[in-house]
C-alpha cells in the first residue's frame, strides 16, 4: 500500500495507478456525501464577474440561519480546511488537538501536540477537537464542550460533520465573550467538496481578523450560489439527514454479515477495527473499492457510504470474497 | 455618490439599487476582460470529490508554463487577493506600497504605508508594486524592478493585469536566492473572476510556506479545470493579446472624441483625469453605465474595455450627452 492512501481520502486516481481496474472505482475513502444536493447541477454560475458583496452577505446569511446563530459571527472561508489554518494563524499560541483525530489539525498551528484525553491539554493553550470526531465518529456532549470553553484558552470544535447531527452542535453558544470558534464545512454533507466552501463561526474580532485574512472575495460564484440554495433546502436537508441515518444502519448490517463491528455516531463513515486491516485495504483495492486506512492506526480503515444499492452490492460481493 | 463605488468596482447591485434603470448595466467599474475565455462554458466540472493533488499540480505546471517558470517555484491560492494577504502575514514585515494603486495593497501588511515614488521606500521594507500599475496603467522595466529586488528586503510584485503584456512580466526571474515574489491573477484576463483563481510564485521556502497557509485543496474543482485548461489555449491567449489592444485603441479614440484624454499602457482599462470626474461618473450611472471613480483621487474616473460594439456606441451616446 502507498503511503498516499493514508494521508487523505479521494486518491482514486493514485488508486487507479497502483491496483488498476476495468470497473470505475467506488470511492469509500471520504466522509462526503455520495449523494449531493441536486440542486447545483440546475445553478447556472456567473463566472465573468466578481462575487457581488451582497450575495457574499446573503450566503452567510443563509448559513447563519442553519448554524442557529447570527450573522455577525459567521465568516465565509474557501474551505473548512483554510478557515482552520487561518485559525491556528490568528490565535498564534500553542495547542493541542486530540488523537486520534484529523491528521491536518496538527497542521493548523505552529506549535501543536496531540493529547489522547482533552483534560491532559494546558489550560493557557487551544484545545482542538472535531465533533462529531474523524475517524472515530466520537461524539462529544453540549456540557462537556462548554466546560471545556471555561478551561481553555481558546476551544476550536471542527464540525465537518456535524450537519448530520443537528442537534449535536455547539454553534449556536458562539458568541461574544466565549472562547469558543466553530468550523463548518459546506461540501461534506451536501456532496460537493469540490466547491470549497466552509465557515468559521467565532466572537466578532475574531470573524473581523478571518475577513482580514481574506478579504472581499473568498470565495467563488459557484460556492456562493450554491451555499445560498443548499442551506435554505430545508426539505432536502430534513430529507437527507434521515436518508444517511437509513444507509448507515444499512452499512453498518453489511459490514456485521462479514464479522465487522463499525463503530462511530457519525452517519458519513463507519470505522472497523481490525488486526488484517491492510490486507483487507488491499482486498477492497483489487476490486476497485477505495477505503481509507490510517498511518499511525494500522488496524483501522474507515468506510465512507456506498453511493447506491449497486455499490453496497459489489461492497458485500468484495466482502465475501469475490 | 455612495463610498461603495469608490472602494470596489464590479458594485453593479448597488448602482442598480441607487441609480435604477430599465436597461442592462455596462460595467466598466472593473479591468475584468468582458470576453471571457469561452472553454468554461464547454467544462463539466465535478463538484461532488475533493479535487484530486494530481490534478492540482497538473494545473500549476499548466500555469508556469505559462508565466515562464519552473512549477517549483508556483503556488496556486483562490484569488490573488487572498495571496497577497497570505504573502502580508509570511514576510510580516513593515511594507511601502506604491500611491496611487490597489486599495487592498495597504491592507494587506499589518504595518504598511504609501510611497509615491518608489526610492522613497526604506531598504530594510518590503516593497510592494502593482506591474502594470492599476488604477494608471504606469508600467514599470524589468531592470528597474530588478534594481529593486537589490536594493529591498523583499520586492512584491503584483501581476495581476501582466496577462495583456506578455514581455512585460518580470515572472521569468523568480527563483532561489532572489527576494522576489510575484502574483498572478487568473480571472481578470480570462475574464473568469468568479472562479477565484490566482498564484504566488516566489522562492521555494515561499511557496512552502504558503502552501501550508492553504492546505491541500487551495482551489475549487472549477478553479483548476478551468485554469488548467485555459493557460494551455495558446491560441485564445494570443488572438486575446491582440484583440484587447485593438478594443482599447477603440476606447481611446472613442474619449478622444468627447475631449477625454485616457492615460495607461494596460488594454483592460483607461483613466480618464478631469475635474469633474464626480459628476461625469453620476451622468454615466443615470444611463447605466458603471465607471470607477476613486477615493483619494476624486478627479479620476476609470473606464474598463465595453464588452462589444452595442456597449461602445451607449458609451458613445451617454458621453454626447443624450
Amino acid at each position: 500500500m502507498s503511503d498516499a492512501f493514508r494521508w487523505h481520502g479521494g486518491r482514486v486516481a493514485d488508486a487507479q495507478a497502483r491496483y488498476g481496474s476495468a470497473e470505475p472505482w467506488i470511492d469509500l475513502s471520504t466522509g462526503i456525501n455520495p449523494v449531493p444536493w441536486p440542486g447545483a447541477a440546475r445553478i447556472a454560475v456567473d463566472w465573468a464577474a466578481l462575487p457581488d458583496p451582497s450575495a457574499l452577505v446573503e450566503l452567510e446569511a443563509a448559513a447563519a440561519a442553519h448554524f442557529g446563530l447570527p450573522p455577525a459571527h459567521v465568516c465565509a472561508v474557501p474551505g473548512s480546511e483554510i478557515g482552520l489554518r487561518i485559525v491556528g494563524r490568528l490565535l498564534d499560541r500553542p495547542a493541542c488537538y486530540l488523537t486520534p483525530g484529523y491528521r491536518t489539525h496538527g497542521e493548523a498551528f505552529a506549535q501543536a501536540r496531540p493529547v489522547s484525553d482533552p483534560e491532559d491539554a494546558p489550560p493557557a493553550s487551544v484545545l482542538l477537537i472535531a465533533n462529531p470526531n474523524n475517524p472515530d465518529g466520537r461524539v462529544f456532549a453540549r456540557e462537556q464542550l462548554l466546560a471545556w470553553t471555561e478551561r481553555m484558552q481558546w476551544l476550536v470544535v471542527d464540525e465537518a460533520f456535524a450537519d448530520c447531527m443537528p442537534g449535536g452542535s455547539i454553534a449556536p453558544d458562539v458568541g461574544e465573550g466565549r472562547q469558543l470558534i466553530v468550523l463548518r464545512s459546506f461540501g461534506k454533507f451536501f456532496g460537493l467538496a469540490g466547491a470549497r466552501l466552509g465557515f468559521l463561526l467565532g466572537p466578532t474580532p475574531i470573524v473581523a481578523a478571518c475577513r482580514r485574512m481574506l478579504g472581499d472575495w473568498p470565495v467563488s460564484a459557484a460556492a456562493i450560489a450554491f451555499g445560498t440554495a443548499a442551506y435554505r433546502d430545508r426539505g432536502w436537508i430534513n430529507a437527507t439527514i434521515d436518508a444517511l441515518g437509513e444507509r448507515a444502519k444499512g452499512l453498518d448490517a453489511l459490514l456485521a454479515r462479514h464479522g465487522l463491528a463499525a463503530r462511530g455516531a457519525c452517519p458519513l463513515f463507519r470505522l472497523v477495527e481490525r488486526d488484517d486491516a491492510a490486507q483487507l485495504f488491499e482486498h477492497l483495492a483489487r476490486r476497485a473499492i477505495l477505503t481509507r486506512p490510517f498511518q499511525a492506526q494500522p488496524t483501522w480503515l474507515r468506510f465512507g457510504l456506498p453511493p447506491n444499492a449497486d455499490a453496497m452490492e459489489r461492497l458485500d460481493r468484495a466482502l465475501a470474497g469475490g
